[in-house]
């Protein structure tokens, strides 16, 4: 029997997870009204301060019952996202919000999705690469510029910049706390039912490396205002999602 | 505040419906082994008959609230569907179960899915257009050839050929009752909630034009086994769907 | 053996021509400044008056050996282009080059770089449709509106919109006389011949239909200064391209 | 003035040369009939020997001039390929040629067409990608599986997989002497001028690391009957390309 195409499953477009993530990230750090903000986060989340931030990166992906696919179906394990996320807090916990995440494939879209994640589709995301033997291309050093953009119909979505400075560690990144979220699934008819909950996205295996930090900067189509305060990393980060825990009702 | 991608908004990734739909089809009917199909129809829908049709389309859809969409975000009102579909039945009521449907955008993925269509993303969809002013096209007559194709990956999942033999009335095309779905959210967590649900379409506003039949062949990633009693079709369809109501629990 | 992809043959790129075409335009008719059209006009071509047009539209094209491959290789016949033309003159002929053209396939860019247009590949591009049966939009009437746009990186490097006020015929439309290309070949060593020919593309089979004319406005990104005298058109049209006969050395 | 498109320049689909390239590599190395290689190989090359290459990459490349693209324009930078070589010889000069090499840009295949090579444009490339970070991958060790693909239309055109034994070092990789190419640029009319002239790609600053050998298989659409002798290998590469020279007219 085929799989329903979010049901994770073999013939589903999301294999069961958990879902491992190995990424490399373009990201900027940076501060915005907490007015803008507001209108950004969905209750029951709330806005804790200002600090944001956006990022456009590549990622391996793999469900942990099937890793081979890098081989047997490597366009199912290779996508490019880009997001902005703010910092907020559900009661007293405190964590991030992506109010958008854009994706290139349709299988992290649909499983970011059951997990509460707030993705859309892009046309396209282009981040910078570099390659150790390419003769054109040195090392990164001090000044090194990095670049990612997120392209939606006519709409460049999102677009960073960073100008790295000095190697990093990876206490030297911001953090956020949890990862939040809302999984919903909304009725087109009264007879139906829907799913409406937020929830803290389950992640563990952390691992940060490469990282360089410097400057940043941001623009987006979300209304985030002028940002202030920015900053920027460019790093290489790895993470297991087993799913999401229902904070309340 | 921006909408969830699957909550039908303004930002979501789905306006709000009812949505209208206008297509022209490249249209295969069959008839498969009961056996093979009935593995292809999850409960509680049952396998009726032998008869089966498969299409590739091209589908103008706008907005009951936003039509003029097609001149603001003509990107939001064009994609391309390839389907497979049984006859079969829920309890007295008869109908067609679509295993799967392919489309090009995320709109129509999404949308699908919260109407209970199994749909998923295709790589690409083609199929064969003409053009009245094109000196080196005819006009359609007996022995024009059509033919559509969906890929994804490096699986053609389906491909049909008509060739037209004559002109024919919206009555001369099979019916197969309801359109039938499947509306699932699932789980991540034992936390969340989830939605399992069979759903018949709520469509209306029906209406056939330009209709030419003929012979007409297929091939398909899924399991049919060796398609007999073939006939072939090539018509504009549109229609109306509000929603989707659920046929029991 | 295998054909050189630039050379027309069954196995190449470009299959060999005549070419067919059969397209849906939007297009907009405006007036510049002749010192910014200088710039994207190359010599020996000068511009003439302040004359320009931009379109998108939607292309069937089929060779004449192979009209079949609208059916065996649907998605070779059917591509999106779009355009900006500036009025001007080869000593005493009159006509239109097009300093870029956007296109949607291998086998158009390819075709039109051999014929001497500029093309280059557009990321996407897409267009105003409607649908006779789609139950949400109307006829073609006053107040109709239509656009277009083509994306490539993060620019949107054309966008079109039209509002028709009323039927036209196919005289109502502005003529530019011949279309001028540059066949361009260039060295990439000092030992290599090159090819730099200015032509003309040899049209012929011209048709226009559903003419509809009204009020138009166009962006891009050409400098083309502030467009004025704009007005709007749709219509179908149908032509043949044999080549492009040399203009002079 | 804008740049031609295929006239290297700022605001050509093409930069100024030379070109540097930086890549990853999954490669399969076998044997196949001389008979259906000459089918493959064009005049005035001689098919030399069996040997032959199959490769799915992802390629860095940046212009010489204008490597600061990988941060301003980072699309402009990176490109999958794909392609099979057959090792083939002009006079005494031994060499590869590629009878087509499928790209996923517009400014490599145009890039590579105006050097020499049989570039065509693919839907899409997917290669195996490993992340050091992802905790559902271990390192490359003896027994890693990797693949890669090119799909065009309904075509998979070139499918390679590797399963690696043990790490290698560069002369482990069989060496194929020049690299051979063919820049054609065909009249479409009598009235034009045209090129038609046998190449060595100018290639310098080669150097390779990473290398694991092991076993490889290899479908392609190009009829090379049965492959034998196969074996693969992945690695990384980089080299320089600044144009190419007639070998004779």
């Amino acid at each position: 029997m085929l799989d329903h195409p979010l049901v994770p499953g073999d013939t589903s477009a999301v294999e069961k997870g958990p879902w491992h993530y190995g990424a490399d990230y373009v990201t900027v750090y940076f501060e915005a009204d907490v007015s803008k903000l507001s209108r950004l986060v969905p209750r029951p989340f709330e806005v804790e301060t200002r600090s944001c931030m956006a990022y456009v990166c590549e990622i391996v992906s793999v469900s942990d019952s099937a890793a081979e696919m890098v081989s047997t179906s490597p366009e199912r394990t290779l996508y490019y996202e880009a997001a902005v996320g703010v910092n907020c807090r559900f009661r007293d916990k405190i964590g991030i919000f992506f109010p958008v995440m854009w994706v290139t494939t349709e299988w992290s879209l649909l499983r970011g999705l059951i997990n509460g994640y707030q993705k859309r589709l892009a046309d396209r995301i282009s981040l910078t690469k570099l390659h150790p033997l390419n003769p054109g291309l040195g090392s990164i050093t001090a000044g090194t510029k990095f670049a990612g953009f997120c392209v939606k119909g006519i709409e460049t979505t999102l677009s960073v910049k960073v100008e790295v400075q000095k190697r990093g560690v990876p206490s030297d990144l911001p953090t956020f706390g949890s990862t939040f979220g809302l999984r919903r699934f909304p009725r087109t008819d009264a007879s139906q039912e829907s799913v409406d909950e937020p929830v803290e996205i389950l992640k563990s295996n952390s691992r940060v490396s490469d990282v360089w930090i410097g400057k940043g900067t941001v623009q987006t189509s979300l209304d985030i205002g002028s940002p202030v305060s920015l900053s920027g990393a460019i790093y290489k980060s790895g993470f297991t999602i087993s799913g999401s825990r229902v904070l309340g009702r």
